[in-house]
């Protein structure tokens, strides 16, 4: 009977991706706690990309410092 | 104060009908635990079919496997 | 297969007052938008009190404020 | 590590604007509870008007009778 | 970056088995959507039973119901 | 009338940080989107060690393997 809210940036998963989520921690839940799979519900929430924020920026102004501090790392 | 999230399949609920589950659940909230109407939010979220998943599998899926099976169990 | 989460400060619900909720909701949806019992989930929340803010104070002072105005207000 | 769930209408909040909520929340985590902001994730969801109900009623209808009392009020 | 929330009722379910659900579900996202481990954010949520509704009831009265109809169903 | 979930460990945050916390980010929601602080929710969920993964980990293992490596780092 669990519920679980999946949460990611919508950059394109595909219905088969999304599919494969669902069934793959419904299996997990199933095989670790035995949870009955016919009462287990599943929510993805796809989060445009202004709306997630880490290391205190959106996501794309994170990953852009990301790169460039990885770039400027390299000898 | 309350707050309440109701998270359905997104199929066409009408703003009539979102306006009935904010009224309904907000004066059950009254009736049964004495809450003030005022401050208690109420917020619909509507979940695409292949973002919502119920027995291992996405709910289009899964309804069309309870279909089939219904009418196979019919004599 | 709705899913609903209901939160309220933690102050003496009954199991009783939080079946009745649970009983409430799930019907309120099954009749406005013929949702199937069978799979509607319900979770409350119970939050102490210094961990829920309203008007920008935990809900205690928040409440106290309240009641000074009011009685403040009386002739 | 803290999770932000800000959760507001639909009404055209500014990437600027959203990207001062981000780096606003984290930075007051790190403030009073020392949190790293590296791992601070935050999720901003933007409810369409029907979807948001405020004293039972969906959140524009509330809005024109709080509009309405105010101006009734007026000597 | 994903976050994951997995509600469970609460039934004595161990730090081990916890874990294995941290590490399952974080290792899906990287192997379905090449999520990045590193930053997923995994809340685990353990819901007492009076606060945890199916099919109308509370969850212990849904399943006395169930575990007393498949025993009706006997021959 | 925003609606603010703030998720963080349980570890000791007093009564204190958190009114910091509601009238940090009611305060927040105020300058950045002229929102009103008096219909402003925030709800703080405690999350216990064992309930919070980061990088596949409950979250103590992990800050033991992010400690451990930061040592070994050090000439």
């Amino acid at each position: 009977m669990p519920y679980v809210n999946i949460r990611i940036t919508r950059e394109g998963a595909t219905p088969e991706q999304k599919a494969e989520l669902i069934a793959g921690v419904t299996d997990l839940l199933r095989r670790v706690l035995d949870k009955n799979p016919a009462t287990t519900v599943v929510n993805i929430d796809e989060v445009d990309f202004e709306n997630w924020g880490i290391g205190g920026l959106p996501v794309l102004d994170y990953r852009a410092v990301q790169t460039s501090q990885s770039k400027a790392q390299k000898p």
